[in-house]
């Protein structure tokens, strides 16, 4: 196999409750990218984007990875050609170099005959992730390469677990126009927190996952409330209390802020919530005339695909 | 019906990851309690125990949460006889005090026809732990009424979860013969803490909460870890550390503290395990001459049962 097709999904890390350790990973968003084994011994990066992006392999996540990679394998027989159809804006919040990272490795790993685990991939699929946000998390890796839902247990271990999920779920991704930074949106966190709200913000996780387990949506939704990040990164993001509002009035069983920010994810357990949620968030941006992009996504189970 | 006899099972709160958050019931530790229907309008309270508490209602746990439930339902038709043959010792950490409460409330409530739901008795069971540790804590209360491995997601709502565990589990508890109240217990718990240590001891929540599900011992091991109390607490239990040590050096796949101790609690994924640690512990208290009791139980389902 001298050439890979793969989609790079979208992903929604924290999910509100879960600041740092939840992941989830999208089935109707995402880049795609072709990896070709070139004779030529290095990496050559091509986008195709609406959006600026470095086509230099050491400054590009989807470059770094693979190099950090091909180095641990102690490979040199060929180089590499990515090209990347880059769908998923940078700075969206919904992991757009999340995606470039994982998918590169993945793929490159797919052509050199998958010599390296899942744990191998985010290690260095981490190492491009490091280059774009000046932080090694593996809350948006972590769901592409296992699919579904993720539990980062520990970061520096890279103890992931995956939980399954109901086949219902659905996920609306709202993305106003405009871009936070995840370096400057990491400064809005405090450095202590009061114990009693760190106890209620673990247990509300914990009610999360249990109610994943259970497909208790009642319980997901008393849980998927962040105490912790949200009040001080959402002043952020335009209308932010406003959407939240009208999500759960319209069946949302969760609405939150999505990684980083802007983009605001909300979920349904049905896709016909989905699309009322749908419509009523587009129609309060609409009315302050506050351009935005939305998506409605099953959650992917399978993570990055291979497609044809 | 004009009498009850039930057993009020003992309990470990927190179970490390999960403080102010899990509590677990146990099947083979526990107070037994006769409640009879008298003619008298009042309630009278009597003790059989090696311990010196208090007969007075209106200072008794199991006392004072009758009352307020008697209150509640507006009931002067009869008054009840409480006889409390106590074994689990006040002040041990595994819920002396919740097994009084929780008991006498589920026994009325048998005698009455069961006029209230499963979360009106938490509240009135809370009554009466007020009155002994000064904290209406739902933790120890929870896994009695429900049974099993309980979340209490808020405290305040008495938003409580049961989740399901495997048969196979057993947890042991080593009670070093000292006193430490919760009251005091308490005043060791920070204020504020480093808001990366309140990520990790979520996270380890998450892990132990999904290896529950997944029945994955391994992931129980690596979750069942607390940042934030225990290296405070423990300090008042003799030899904790070295306990911890050599529980996990004979399978235990979880040791902490139980409730605000000084009993400890160790997980094990088998009975064999359980007496493993057992004659481990047990040997290295004998050579530093410290007293204890020691239990072995297997988590119980069903909570406080109805004997004859």
């Amino acid at each position: 196999m001298n050439s890979i097709k793969i989609f790079c999904p979208a992903s929604v890390a924290n999910l509100s409750c879960g600041f740092d350790i939840l992941g989830l990973c999208l089935e109707s968003v995402g880049d795609e990218m072709i990896i070709t084994k070139i004779e030529e011994k290095k990496i050559i990066i091509k986008i195709n984007s609406e959006y600026d992006l470095t086509e230099d392999p050491l400054k590009n996540a989807a470059g770094i990875s693979v190099i950090k990679m091909l180095e641990f394998l102690n490979f040199d027989e060929c180089g590499f050609r990515i090209q990347i159809d880059k769908k998923i804006k940078p700075g969206s919040g919904i992991g757009s170099s999340a995606a470039s990272s994982a998918g590169s490795v993945y793929g490159v790993n797919k052509l050199l005959g998958n010599p390296l685990t899942k744990k191998q991939l985010i290690t260095f699929a981490l190492e491009g992730e490091k280059i774009c946000s000046n932080t090694a998390h593996a809350d948006n890796i972590s769901p592409l390469i296992y699919g579904g839902i993720t539990i980062v247990r520990n970061n520096k271990t890279l103890d992931i677990v995956k939980i399954n999920t109901s086949n219902s779920l659905f996920i609306s991704i709202m993305h106003p126009q405009i871009e936070i930074k995840t370096k400057d949106s990491r400064k809005l966190i405090k450095r202590k927190v009061d114990f009693s709200e760190s106890v209620q913000q673990s247990a509300n996780l914990a009610g999360f996952i249990t109610g994943l387990f259970h497909e208790d949506y009642d319980l997901i939704k008393r849980s998927c409330n962040d105490l912790l990040i949200e009040p001080y990164r959402s002043i952020l993001i335009p209308e932010f209390d406003k959407l939240k509002k009208i999500a759960y009035s319209n069946n949302s069983i969760g609405f939150g802020i999505s990684g980083s920010g802007p983009s605001m994810f909300s979920l349904t357990k049905n896709f016909e919530d989905a699309i009322s949620v749908e419509k009523e968030l587009q129609k309060h941006y609409i009315r302050k005339k506050i351009s935005f992009k939305y998506y409605i996504s099953k959650i992917n189970n399978e993570g990055i695909k291979v497609i044809n």
